[in-house]
């Protein structure tokens, strides 16, 4: 894959002629069904802008599952609850276009996905997977990011989806919507990408400041430890748990919430005696400060 | 269309040749892709099967809409509650075949549409619209039908989808889904198919006793002298409303909801002065009994 990291190739080095821009629903599909007929499948990697290499990466993948790869950038109001950072999520619609230059081959970036009369009423929701981890805090945050996937799907017909799984839960429930509700999509989930320092790759992570961006790296130091402390034999999820917990809150984290849980269905685990993941989410810079979430699997 | 109606026309007489039964999404997915592949635009009638005359007339519209069509026939389980009559809802496969002989291109009969280790979770919900009339006393019905809808949708891909308006309440909710989720298929709304003495058709209708089913016609006969009061002026939804839930009451029906609500977001009127329909659910012989639906649209 290495060929299509750099910016400067030609063609016969994989890279992609400048992309598509394509600004409204009826174009993208008109786009992607012509790739269809074509005899051509198109990989989807949804984002939110603001792109980072952790996005980038999974651009990549798509290009080696898809003939053709569309990326959509829309900031999802969907997800959001009111006093939450939608107003403040930070947007580059330019600084995206230039990155993703010669790696996909169209961009969706909609005006709007909802109708602009608030009479969107139709939720997608899953019961389970939902409740827990970011659900405890942001219980509309799940049923938001299915409908607008669901949407995604509608408009761009994708063969393939791809997601990160840094943000794990999202990529179970989209799998299992995709399940319960037939969608005609392989969904792939990449491994989240850390930064050198071994902070969480975020469109977030600008706005920490520099003392909170090193209080931050106790997350991912904390999870590392826990996960060798696993392959060596530890069981007890509360003891390492509670040893992550005081980790952070050191660091001067206000956590969310620190879980750790049945890698498939979410479910708390007291034994660790399956594959788990280790679900963080932590405040940095109080009340409007930055919320930020990692996480990492781990078998006995 | 009266050429589709006789059962012994050729294929010049607009008879189709007899259609592809086909029993997994996959089949379905491939015969409907196959069409597209082909040019050909297809349409979709869900039903779930012991077909009348009233679903054979959405058949015969489907087939000036759409150049190939696809009959589903299917008793989704998850729009019935425990308890419902999910186990004696009526079913006839061999009848619903020999029926559709002619009238369509494909029957998407499947055995089973969800998972098989009850893992499903994930169901589509409409705020507003699934909380009114049928909503009141069946909660999980609507999001039941709008999940399996979706289902359909992604599996047989069609591009035309007809229902009928005797479920008007289904048909507002699935054309609420279609624009708030993007699917790209156009929902087409049939009237309500009458028996000859005025009984709206439903497959539960053989399961009326003989005395019932004579008590059942006031429901059609109170809607109608209420359409013509409303046509010459009258306005107190209130008083209307009573006088057909005596109607259906005096008949040995037991009224689960009369309403008058706004033909477009279901909402209670008290004056009539905009399109209304009239929806009424009552139920015939007791407990475990015939629970029929009808609603009549007016405009003052």
């Amino acid at each position: 894959m290495a060929k299509f990291v750099t910016s400067g190739g030609a063609a016969e080095d994989g890279k992609k002629p400048d992309p598509t821009i394509l600004r409204s629903k009826e174009e993208m599909r008109s786009w992607s069904r012509a790739c269809r007929q074509d005899g051509k499948t198109v990989a989807l990697v949804p984002t939110m802008g603001y792109l980072h290499d952790g996005h980038l990466s999974l651009v990549r993948c798509a290009a080696t599952r898809g003939d053709k790869v569309v990326v959509s950038v829309y900031v999802n109001e969907g997800q959001f609850a009111p006093g939450e950072d939608l107003d403040v999520y930070p947007r580059d619609p330019k600084g995206d276009l230039a990155k993703l230059a010669g790696l996909c081959d169209a961009i969706f970036m909609p005006e709007a996905l909802y109708s602009s009369d608030d009479s969107h009423q139709t939720w997608i929701e899953a019961q389970h997977l939902q409740q827990p981890l970011c659900g405890g805090s942001r219980p509309i945050f799940f049923r938001g990011v299915a409908t607008v996937v669901a949407k995604l799907f509608n408009i761009v017909e994708p063969d393939i989806a791809v997601f990160g799984k840094k943000d794990y839960q999202q990529w179970l429930i989209v799998r299992r919507m995709v399940q319960d509700l037939d969608f005609p999509v392989e969904v792939v989930g990449m491994p989240l990408l850390r930064e050198e320092d071994g902070l969480a790759m975020s469109s977030r992570n600008v706005r920490l400041s520099a003392e909170d961006r090193t209080g931050a790296l106790s997350i991912s130091r904390g999870l590392t430890k826990m996960k060798d402390a696993v392959q060596q034999g530890a069981k007890d999820a509360i003891t390492l748990r509670q040893q992550l917990v005081d980790e952070i809150s050191l660091s001067g984290g206000d956590v969310d919430y620190v879980e750790v849980v049945d890698a498939r269905d979410l479910q708390t685990v007291k034994t660790i005696e399956q594959d788990v993941v280790v679900a963080v989410a932590a405040r940095y810079g109080g009340v409007g400060g930055v919320r930020l979430i990692d996480n990492m699997e781990m078998s006995p």
